[in-house]
């Protein structure tokens, strides 16, 4: 891992920077919400996939660090209108924007940050950045989508799980890499190498997150413990446990769930019972399947520092306690 | 205006044919909202302005429809968001959306909107409609930042005022218009001719939406009359009143419609007094002026039926009712 926590550090000081610079120039009302969702501690997976992406590929230009922090724009976007509809206390463990600027503050910086990546990626004047961009926006917002919509249906099966998934993480970081790859090079062999490597590990990403919030206290990762539970999500962990419930039991226990009326104390229990049963483990070892298959997507690579980078940034992902 | 009106009825089915078809494929939770927002009856000047502008340059494909329904897509996210942020009970005449669907379907269903005209747009595979585009609405949504910062500040002058619906509405307006001429043309003098129309069309459709709260009863215009007083938007009109008062009395006024504490029966003498100083009919003289300025912006343009058309799409803008 020393090759990806020196790259990290390398590249960090230039990507802050570059998040410091725009959203300063940002009109008063939006800015106090951007810096406080965007220079809030964050790993920047993102903007560090485009780069070791374009970089392993060749690409030696300085202009790499707008685009690689359009996309923690992005992100950043979704976090804000994200926590709006999930009416979230925290996020990255400070207090969550809307709660502090208010809701109309929180809307518009999510707009406005939407805006700015889109007009970061047209001024490279590469057609397929702005298509790959759009799709990415498009795809994140139709995963939160299909998962809020699934709150109020009867039923939640992996399939469902895995298409929310990724849909509002995956794809994100498949086009992360995929812009990187774009920047580049022409060939679109490549650029689906590391683009499947970037959907892999985003889906590895996200099951790791999703058994962390199993797992940890609150802490650790800046949400409560069990917060999904409180929330009504259903992920895989949960999904796992009514599995291996009785059908009438499962549904009841799943109608409480998504309708949040259950009890403090059946909560504690659901809890208690994954923990017992380590479903959050099972979760990591499908996670670590992933890895594994993004690790293989990038045989087409050429050899170097940055092919070994991305592996470690992969396997990182299992490791991560927060 | 035959023209214009043989115009808008051969263009506005295959513009609305492109928006049903094209909502129809959203995700369940955001169709609805969508479907809500897109297919209620809109006067599509947005799309209207971008086939013209197209057209007029000599444009024959038939390709056009998606980038031009864009523009409404575009225009349709903003009223979403709007809505939220303003509170709104009504737009275009139909209860708006946050109330019937709910506020996160309406939110989700905004971005989605946005993602899917950047999409749209980059498809054309030309890097200066994403970059326009993108910068449209970057000012659309800094223009709402604006105003509504503007209501927790003590005072409001002319020039806040058209920053403010040069960024609100003029914009995208402007936007519209550019969107056309690139697609034509890779002449930027062309480009910036026809922008510069749109611009100066768009401060006056602007203008004249302003003087008609003061002016029109709530079944016109789907608003109810003098609804900007009421939300604390201070408009041209009103500013024209503020500058016939004394400074003292003028600050006092200003503050309660900011505060939205004026009384009730201050808001009427308000609206009378408005209406007997005619200010909403000066509101228009001023929206006149930004119409021979945009018609004359035209003069580079070739002869032929689309300039025309244009010509009498800037004068309609001061003979609407609503």
């Amino acid at each position: 891992m020393i090759e990806l926590l020196a790259y990290f550090k390398n590249e960090l000081p230039l990507i802050n920077g570059f998040l410091d610079e725009e959203t300063s120039k940002l009109e008063g009302l939006v800015k106090d919400v951007a810096r406080h969702v965007l220079l809030a501690p964050g790993k920047r997976i993102r903007p560090v996939l485009t780069i070791l992406s374009a970089r392993g590929l060749g690409y030696g230009k300085d202009d790499i660090y707008p685009l690689a922090g359009s996309l923690e724009l992005l992100h950043a976007a979704t976090l804000l209108h994200d926590d709006i509809l999930d009416d979230a206390d925290l996020r990255r463990g400070v207090e969550a924007s809307h709660l502090v600027f208010g809701t109309t503050e929180t809307i518009l910086a999510g707009d406005v940050l939407l805006a700015l990546a889109n007009k970061i990626g047209a001024d490279y004047g590469k057609p397929r950045i702005s298509s790959v961009l759009a799709s990415g926006i498009m795809a994140t917002v139709e995963g939160e989508i299909l998962e809020i919509a699934h709150i109020s249906e009867p039923l939640m099966n992996r399939d469902t799980y895995m298409d929310i998934i990724i849909g509002k993480t995956a794809r994100l970081i498949e086009t992360s890499c995929r812009l990187g790859a774009i920047l580049a090079s022409d060939d679109r062999a490549m650029e689906d190498a590391v683009g499947n490597f970037g959907l892999n590990m985003g889906i590895a990403f996200q099951l790791v997150d999703d058994a962390l919030d199993y797992e940890s206290p609150s802490d650790d990762t800046g949400k409560p413990e069990g917060g999904d539970l409180k929330e009504g999500k259903i992920t895989l962990p949960l999904i796992l446990y009514l599995e291996m419930l009785q059908e009438k039991e499962a549904e009841l226990l799943l109608a409480e769930i998504k309708s949040q009326t259950l009890s403090d104390e059946k909560r504690v229990h659901v809890l208690a019972e994954i923990r017992k049963h380590g479903l959050g483990a099972r979760t990591r070892t499908y996670a670590a399947e992933y890895v594994e298959k993004a690790k293989s997507c990038l045989d087409p690579l050429p050899e170097g520092e940055e092919k070994q980078v991305l592996k470690q940034a992969a396997d990182f992902v299992l490791t991560r306690k927060k």
